[in-house]
């Protein structure tokens, strides 16, 4: 990424570094400072200074929400973790197992306040306008969280149903991150409603390619375990429109894997359902499906009134979530 | 209580089984309502309306913001409930136990939310001053929160450590629901103070009452169990100054009751303690130490330059809260 892109993520980095965590009682605020210290992209503060930046707004300004915007994300990773009992996160043991589930639920609830604390740190007159936002956000994000519980006692999961649910879980946040840069730097309305727009399809997209990558990508590469969705039986956009698409003997065949009785290897498993999956064409068209969310995204970009070198940094963040390879 | 108090409580209930909360999904509202559903003695967003009254402002301004800290108050309990392992709230079942610990932690984090949007609903000019109050005192409610689970696996606990604890666990809270009415009622800083002191020593001896009616209450009148914190082996007030002021004899008695290795049956448990309690006093001690923090109450209400007939409300909840028996 470009060095303006680099500068804004180190500026971002000290930042965080600076949250004052050394605080009684330990046991609360070292868990934060655990989870925030183990790295993470930071796109999501990322997209605010990119937003405000585009619209003309001073980066000072944007650089307190967009912190809180992190915290906040943090603090849905802790709660998350707990939820889907994940062992790992970004390579390291999760809260509720270096420390206990208590832990985690408490520590998260006060990361939770500071991002507040620090979301409201803007100027009086936009102050209720990010806290709308943000809160309306908040509350997308854990009907999201919800869903994708609800998901997975269920036999049947549309692929509408699915899209509504990666929405709320994932997209929302990255949207709601541009529109806060975006009103920082006084942009109008309208504005506002494409780069959110922008953000939401980016965040599609970036959801679908986490899906995908999860059976086609370069795992040797990465050290990470091929068809770890499938093992966890998660009904991804791939598994829905596989079993929307397949012959009866392939719906079968996926819906056995899935299945309480299964009694095959964890890898036969990855092997039989990635086997169809590629019968069926699945991987081409989920890159059509992200390539046509990101044209959607730069549709939205496009339509806003400013000189396409304003947008450069934005697009090429986007051009870069696209192209991960992990 | 009179007809004003019972006239705000009313219009309290009334206001929150209109709280939008049939929404999908299911999974996530239901709890949140089962929860509100369950009554509660709405003491919290009382002391915003009597505050905000008392001050000469608007009760139909304060009440979305004492909605809000209800909501709060009822997020922590959802919380707390699964950190304590509680299975019963109120004479229902709690909602990790209900439904499960996930979603009670869900239902718990859209709750907070929910309550952040409501807290937000004051006019601009005080919103920023409503959120400093609240933020600073969810953030200490769960230092409090922390410091109790802390203290269940420390040996000695001082009685100015447990104070400190119940102050931020208990006491800041309804501190900060009557400084938020007086900030709605446009109160100035030096009486937004003394009402949130007021508030501060009220939450202490209501904590320490609550110690004490655990002991020392009439439990068959209440259907509750007598001396569930020394069951539960909680470094109460009473605990604490009975180890403080006991013979060496008494000290190892109350510290063989407490200690894992205790062999001897609940009741015979309590009987014990309770015994070594009434030897010492502790009840009259503790009884010494509410009313003090009552009188010191009193005083701040009574620094309050405003007509005493405008403080009667307050001072009447005060007074039932001093003298009530479960």
């Amino acid at each position: 990424m470009n060095k303006q892109i680099q500068f804004f993520l180190d500026e971002i980095e000290s930042h965080i570094k600076k949250i004052p965590l050394d605080c009684e009682p330990k046991a609360l605020y070292q868990p934060v400072s655990y989870c925030l210290g183990k790295g993470g992209k930071r796109i999501r503060p990322l997209m605010t200074l990119l937003a405000c930046d585009m619209f003309g707004g001073e980066i000072k300004q944007a650089m307190p929400p967009a912190l809180g915007l992190e915290l906040f994300h943090n603090f849905t990773l802790m709660h998350d973790d707990i939820m889907d009992n994940a062992p790992l996160r970004r390579n390291h043991p999760t809260v509720h197992e270096k420390w206990d589930a208590n832990t985690a639920i408490l520590s998260g609830d006060v990361l939770f306040a500071i991002s507040c604390q620090y979301i409201s740190q803007v100027p009086d007159n936009i102050l209720r306008q990010i806290l709308d936002v943000f809160y309306k956000t908040v509350i997308e994000v854990c009907e999201g969280q919800q869903y994708d519980m609800d998901f997975e006692s269920r036999h049947k999961v549309s692929a509408k149903e699915y899209l509504e649910m990666i929405r709320l879980k994932t997209a929302v946040l990255p949207a709601a991150c541009l529109q806060t840069g975006a009103i920082v730097a006084g942009a109008e309305n309208k504005d506002q409603e494409k780069i959110y727009r922008f953000g939401e399809c980016i965040g599609l997209a970036f959801q679908l390619r986490d899906d995908w990558l999860d059976v086609f990508g370069q795992h040797e590469e990465f050290g990470k375990q091929s068809g770890g969705d499938i093992i966890a039986n998660k009904k991804t956009w791939l598994y829905i429109h596989a079993l929307q698409k397949g012959s009866d003997k392939q719906k079968h065949l996926l819906s056995e894997a899935y299945s309480d009785n299964y009694s095959a290897g964890d890898s036969e498993k990855v092997s039989l359902v990635k086997s169809i999956y590629e019968d069926l064409g699945i991987s081409g068209i989920a890159q059509n499906a992200m390539k046509a969310y990101y044209d959607q995204a730069f549709n939205y970009l496009a339509s806003i009134d400013l000189p396409d070198a304003r947008k450069e940094d934005l697009a090429q963040l986007a051009e870069y979530l696209h192209h991960r390879k992990k």
